[in-house]
């Protein structure tokens, strides 16, 4: 791992690495809170994962996440949203493919499918160098994020329920197979055949009998993506009937930005830190 | 006043405005944050001044003032650091002298001397158009700023201890007439008689009488520009045997950086909530 910087904040440490990535195969960047508590014991991890042309950076600037962490003793990790670099395959005129669009999937067609491997990334690879690099509880783990990082967390917490110990999202894409946002990237990075996209669709894991406890979701009225890229009442209905608890939070006024994020971003913290003990 | 922006936040709103400025001679951009309390009563003003190389947006999105200036009922006014466009002088490859380093001063010198009025644009012209847009309580404001705009707080305060019921700094310039990031401008701004410098420069202000009840100053150590820009035991020596009051703390292991002024932002803002009643 390389330290890209290194800033003391709120008595602990906002850093940024990068290293190669196996799973990626070109060289990614990532962000790390570590919160002062982690110089005597090892702290829960906390997994943010950002929407759409986002970089690690974008939360770290502006999510306010770190006086709380600090005080709760939360390690947050906050990943890139894909594979970049001038030989990873892109489309420059489109922000819902390629580079910042990596939808958290593994991708099966090419050109995608050498790269864009960011649930193996996620889930596998950069869980493993930060258990080795901080003073990382991995028993301790939980995962939220925004718009597609949304999506990515609801997604990876369904499909790893052992894992996580809670999972929370703002204005996630709940459901990609039918969103505006992401139909065009599936296809791309999947194929045709919508079977394989049901892996990666909160609403679709759930109808395929994927569970877990609790989700809490806050999302802004004002949200213009809300009607065509959103739809938080498809996963409203995807878990009636389960038993899976769902708190989902409409909020008048509020739009798509880090304004809104960072509004709840404390809410979402004591979300995780009551869960994570 | 056009509206560039508005997100609700905190519930309160973060816009941000741009006008054609009488002082500047250009279009000029501030942002201010509304308090949800300012819709029910006036509330005071706290005014923020920026560093060198930033505009209005640096602290609005990494201050990290919102949440508290929420809680407390506080407007947040962040004015650009000086007069921006093609129109306006500038030295590209010295990013310490015109567009980004106003100084808050008003210059006297050509080619400057017609837009560098931050002084009157920050004193005069904005505060006018605060009182006449805004739910604000004009008997009750404060300043404080980061760095170049620590020192532009300091001086504005001295100079004008009616109408401020507080002032504190962030990293403050407390001695531009001797530090290294500032002389070059001062003589460019305002000639090579040095006695013009001193209304502008917080110890010779103090040195010449002027006088303001007690400063809040924070500083990190391991601030790469401590020793050569900012000097702030210069200030102390300055105040030592007169009535002002200083609380300087010295902070291990924090950086220039704005995760050394959100670290520290909640302090201030109680700073100044507690002195504007």
């Amino acid at each position: 791992m390389n330290i890209l910087s290194e800033n003391t904040a709120f008595g602990g440490m906002q850093a940024v690495f990068s290293h190669d990535s196996t799973a990626c195969g070109c060289e990614m960047t990532f962000a790390v809170f570590v919160p002062p508590q982690a110089t005597k014991e090892p702290c829960p991890v906390v997994w943010y994962l950002s929407g759409l042309t986002c970089t690690h950076a974008n939360v770290m600037e502006k999510g306010e996440y770190r006086r709380l962490a600090a005080e709760l003793g939360l390690i947050i990790v906050c990943p890139d949203t894909s594979p970049r670099g001038k030989d990873i395959p892109d489309e420059l005129t489109n922000w819902q493919l390629g580079q910042g669009a990596g939808f958290y999937i593994d991708a099966t067609e090419a050109p995608w499918s050498a790269n864009f491997r960011m649930y193996t990334y996620i889930t596998e690879e950069l869980p493993a160098l930060v258990a080795e690099n901080f003073r990382a509880d991995m028993s301790r783990q939980a995962i939220f994020g925004h718009s597609m990082g949304g999506h990515g967390a609801m997604t990876i917490a369904l499909k790893n329920p052992e894992r996580f110990k809670s999972c929370s999202a703002f204005a996630p894409i709940v459901s990609p197979m039918t969103s505006d946002w992401s139909i065009g990237a599936l296809e791309q990075y999947l194929g045709k055949d919508q079977s394989q996209w049901r892996q990666y669709d909160a609403c679709a894991l759930v109808e395929d009998g994927a569970r877990f406890p609790e989700f809490l979701i806050d999302q802004g009225k004002a949200d213009g993506f809300l009607e065509n890229g959103l739809k938080p009442w498809m996963f409203e209905d995807a878990v009636k009937g389960t038993d899976i608890a769902l708190t989902l939070r409409m909020h008048e006024r509020y739009d798509h930005s880090y304004y809104f994020i960072s509004t709840f971003m404390d809410d979402h913290l004591r979300w995780h830190a009551t869960r994570l003990g």
